[in-house]
């Protein structure tokens, strides 16, 4: 197959990360006979520099004609004493919004391996195993309007949403469930707020579509609850806009792994801007120290999700777990008897597994 | 000193731990010579029952003459499927509302005998001792409009606030870690949300008035990563309503004892109301098992901060930790080698102590 994959790399650790998911995707185009095509562009600060505004629009529209989007990271302190429509995460917003990324998919896994590093004791968080799929495009972090008011003295933020905004997150979480362990919890505060309630019908309506789904309802206070005190109880989260950004950071930090977390943001059409979930980490930036394997477990996502090579995207995710099991890993997880590498060190031993 | 105290026991466990918090109040005032008189009063579920409404006039009525307020805990599933204007919940919103309690704090503090059930490794919440001051009734939880549009194809919910409740809530923040270790932490989503960054101005401008606070900025996905990886960081959290709804309950369950928090619900005269962090456990009431100590720990607080009884609420909290020290704790509650007793023979033993 013939694959077009806009990288934007980004700031911070971003560029380090983009170019092992890079030589990932090569190496399995290689071995797979695909061809994937690359294309580079400015997101962030570095757009900010280069073309003063976070969101340039060649970005855009690349990222429209392309198969797949790859993201390394956006911000750092350089940029962050800009007002608001200036700053690197208006960049991340905007491609989000422009290009319909509704869905957002982070999956949390256990790695046995690593799952000395967690906060957690080991018997609560062994078995965890789950996926948090967000609303992204909508609820409060786009609802309009958002201003000042009453002469600087008010202001106000808007959650808002179309019914048809809710259904296909719905099913969308619905899908990730069958092909997992058929088990969506829908996180809401129904007991307060009106677009909760609309939020629990659609998910009430949709439900007999997929009868091998059991579903719940549960308030977003217990589920912050619940995931520090159950984790391994959740399959499938499915949740509005903030109430993910809050429960998916939370989730992120439960199996000592943050450095490997992936994400995918889809839109209606399977095009999907996939990046690591940990951020820029400018402390660390230029220094071969990043630990690439959030940025290449979002690969197989990519080839999983939006290309449909199932195949393609075990064998990344077992190549990974191969340097794991040899021992090998970055200095930013602690793993007991095992070897430092640099970031592009571990990348080359991915890919050589590949 | 003369105190009068209405009593809204509600459901569930209420009425049980409200006798608990009645019986100590009255072991307070036989001690240190107050005359403290009480009222009981409908709310949430029972109020629904008796009144069919969950907050009757007359406990609204009564509660504006008190002094202070004490709260059992309101819902049940009998209540679950009533429309939302005749929840149990709304009795609660609606009293926070009509009494202007802005203010919610939540202290939670890890208790070493308890610390084995915490979820978290021993030295991850060993030194954990942290307040949320949580905005209790403005934000997301009571703007307007909040309601269906176009034909119900779409939903809205505001998240709205006056200058003047920010300044309020942060006002006392600042004074709450100005008796504390001094280090203030304010959340917000200050890259996304216009009200977020109304609020980091509000802090900023407020700050040369403690100048003995080391105050920060904390986004809230990141305060919800290190509320489980470093909980032993915060001192004082000050936040939104519904931020402040979901970090709080997260918070809670760190420390292994859900069952052992108070919250205080502060209005600008001082007049507050008091109730455990715990809910209405439907599922036991009645058993006399409920653990009275989190409702004991806030007429504590109700002490402090309505009555300004400092020696009064520390001889309550030195009862209860006395009670725990002898291995005495209800059932829903591990301590290793002690002896579990009634929810009633447990709050009389905090009375004997005093
Ligand atoms: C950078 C920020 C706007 C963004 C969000 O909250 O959506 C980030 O926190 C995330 O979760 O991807
Ligand atoms: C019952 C509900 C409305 C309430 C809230 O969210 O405010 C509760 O969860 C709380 O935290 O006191």
């Amino acid at each position: 197959m013939e694959k077009h994959i806009v990288l934007l790399p980004g700031d911070g650790i971003g560029p380090e990360v983009t170019k092992a998911a890079k030589n990932v995707l090569q190496s399995v185009a290689d071995r797979f006979q695909h061809t994937f095509t690359f294309e580079t562009h400015d997101i962030g600060g570095v757009a900010i520099d280069n073309h003063e505004t976070p969101l340039p629009e060649d970005t855009v529209e690349a990222a429209r004609k392309a198969d797949a989007i790859f993201l390394g990271a956006v911000g750092g302190p350089k940029w962050d004493q800009l007002p608001g429509h200036m700053r690197p995460e208006k960049g991340l917003l905007g491609i989000r919004k422009q290009l319909g990324l509704f869905a957002n998919l982070r999956p949390v896994k256990a790695f046995p391996q690593l799952l000395h590093a967690s906060p957690l004791k080991q018997e609560v968080v062994a078995a965890s195993d789950l996926l948090i799929v967000r609303e992204l495009t909508g609820g409060l972090y786009f609802g309009e309007p958002r201003e000042r008011r009453n002469n600087g003295n008010a202001v106000v933020d808007t959650l808002a949403y179309e019914r048809r905004e809710i259904e296909r997150i719905v099913e969308q979480a619905f899908q990730s469930a069958q092909v997992r362990r058929k088990h969506l919890t829908s996180v809401d505060k129904a007991n307060v707020l009106e677009s909760s309630r609309m939020w629990r019908e659609v998910v009430e309506e949709k439900k007999a579509q997929y009868p091998d789904v059991k579903v719940e309802h549960m308030l977003v206070d217990a589920a912050a609850m619940k995931l520090v005190t159950h984790p391994a109880y959740f399959d499938v989260i499915v949740t509005e806009n903030m109430f993910g950004d809050i429960l998916s950071d939370e989730a992120s930090v439960l199996t000592g792994s943050l450095g490997m977390l992936p994400s995918a943001s889809l839109n209606e059409t399977g095009v999907g801007l996939y990046e690591p979930v940990h951020g820029s980490a400018p402390d660390i930036a230029g220094e071969n120290k990043a630990n690439p394997l959030a940025s290449i477990l979002s690969v197989a996502m990519m080839l999983k999700h939006s290309f449909g090579m199932e195949e393609e995207a075990e064998q990344v995710e077992a190549a990974v777990q191969e340097v794991l099991n040899e021992g090998y890993h970055t200095a930013d997880i602690d793993l007991v008897g095992g070897t430092v590498v640099s970031g592009s060190e571990l990348a080359r031993r991915v890919v050589d597994q590949i």
